[in-house]
């Protein structure tokens, strides 16, 4: 594998852009550190002339942009997604900063597709959202105003994940196939389903629980032999369920 | 000395700035990493609502900005200066990228005022301009698309000095007090007159030998004495060659 191929198995995913500016600012940014994959969820308003403008030479990407209606969807056929966050506060999943992401996104890359998810301008990435990353990452900033441009986040972003090129791959090539965002989901979507069955989980409050789940299971990121396998004890689960 | 100080001694000097947006894009760049000293060298259009939309937050650093006439002007003062270029071809100076730039610039800062500075968005910095800095720093990227948004250029050097705060501090504190800007200039101009008067410099093409002088002592970044000591030397040769 030539050592910038991964780059081309990294997408960039921006959610609810308010600004057109900044949609085109952020496909700049990639464009000059060799990343060439956007994906644009319902942004508020794309194509732009705005966008344009601040594309300068990176037109083709948004020529090329995927417009998305949902997260989910831009997700799909990824193995691994990292959210940007500038919260640290009231997190649930594991954050780490944009030197170490950048390292693990490029490693997770060069075994299948992956994703960098960055929120709207104002609000930043829902927890729903957040929810559907492995990792979360943050930019190191000034306590007191850490509120950079969006196209400046992706620049920093973008950034790293070149000067992570120069690092020797971390990723073992015994590792077995990653599971897909996809796989991940209807795994989550099963265990719940059998834990309503079997009477472990309390129909009232499910929330919290999945939540911890989602959190153990990004941090191991399971092999797609590991999804199955844990399905299929779901599955007995909740026959020795009807069973009784 | 706080480890935050070092940061309030480093001035970034924008130079011959196109669209005031960038300005403003900069300053908020700045502040998100805890710079809060901008310079501004004869923009095109400043103060500018472009530039207050920009800066969102960051408003106090465009208030606070120092308009010069020069570049000459804006690093009065200071001791260290990293001029930014896209260019790495046909400099005279050594190129660093940004990482070890951050570190150097942040080292420097401890001794004294330093300056980072950028050019204008389309052209960048002229060689008579970086030829004022003592050493020249890039941002790794694409070959094939290297043009950085210019507030986008300064969120990386800014992240970067940002992230250097982390690291050791290099000075030496017994080393002494380096020369100023000012000093450093009085010196070439010094050494060009006396090389000129004793003969050594042909009148015709005194370009290139200046510019090796200069690029030697950026390297060796002199002392305050040591120049005292190059320019007591200077006025010897020179007395020697008047009493001939």
């Amino acid at each position: 594998m030539n050592r910038l191929d991964a780059l081309k198995s990294i997408r960039c995913v921006l959610t609810r852009t308010t600004h057109p500016g900044n949609i085109g600012g952020a496909a700049r940014a990639l464009k000059t550190m060799g990343l060439e994959s956007l994906y644009l969820v319902a942004p508020r308003e794309f194509p732009s002339a705005d966008a344009d403008a601040r594309a300068a030479g990176a037109a083709d990407l948004l020529r090329n942009a995927s417009v998305c209606a949902s997260l989910e969807e831009a997700l799909t056929g990824t193995t691994f997604a990292i959210g940007c966050t500038a919260r640290r506060r009231e997190l649930s999943h594991p954050v780490v900063d944009a030197r170490h992401a950048a390292v693990e996104l490029l490693d997770a890359a060069r075994g299948g597709e992956v994703a960098l998810v960055f929120g709207p301008e104002a609000s930043g990435l829902t927890n729903a959202e957040l929810g559907a990353c492995q990792r979360l990452a943050t930019i190191d900033a000034d306590p007191a105003y850490g509120s950079l441009n969006l196209a400046c986040a992706v620049q920093v972003f973008a950034y790293e994940i070149r000067m992570a090129l120069e690092l020797p791959a971390a990723r073992a090539e015994s590792a077995g196939a990653p599971a897909t965002h996809e796989q991940l989901e209807a795994f989550y979507r099963h265990f719940e389903e059998v834990a309503l069955a079997i009477g472990y989980l309390d129909a009232e409050r499910p929330g919290l629980m999945m939540q911890r789940i989602r959190r153990l299971f990004a941090r191991a990121r399971p092999e797609r032999e590991e999804i199955n396998l844990l399905r299929g004890m779901l599955k007995s689960a909740a026959s020795v369920r009807a069973r009784k």
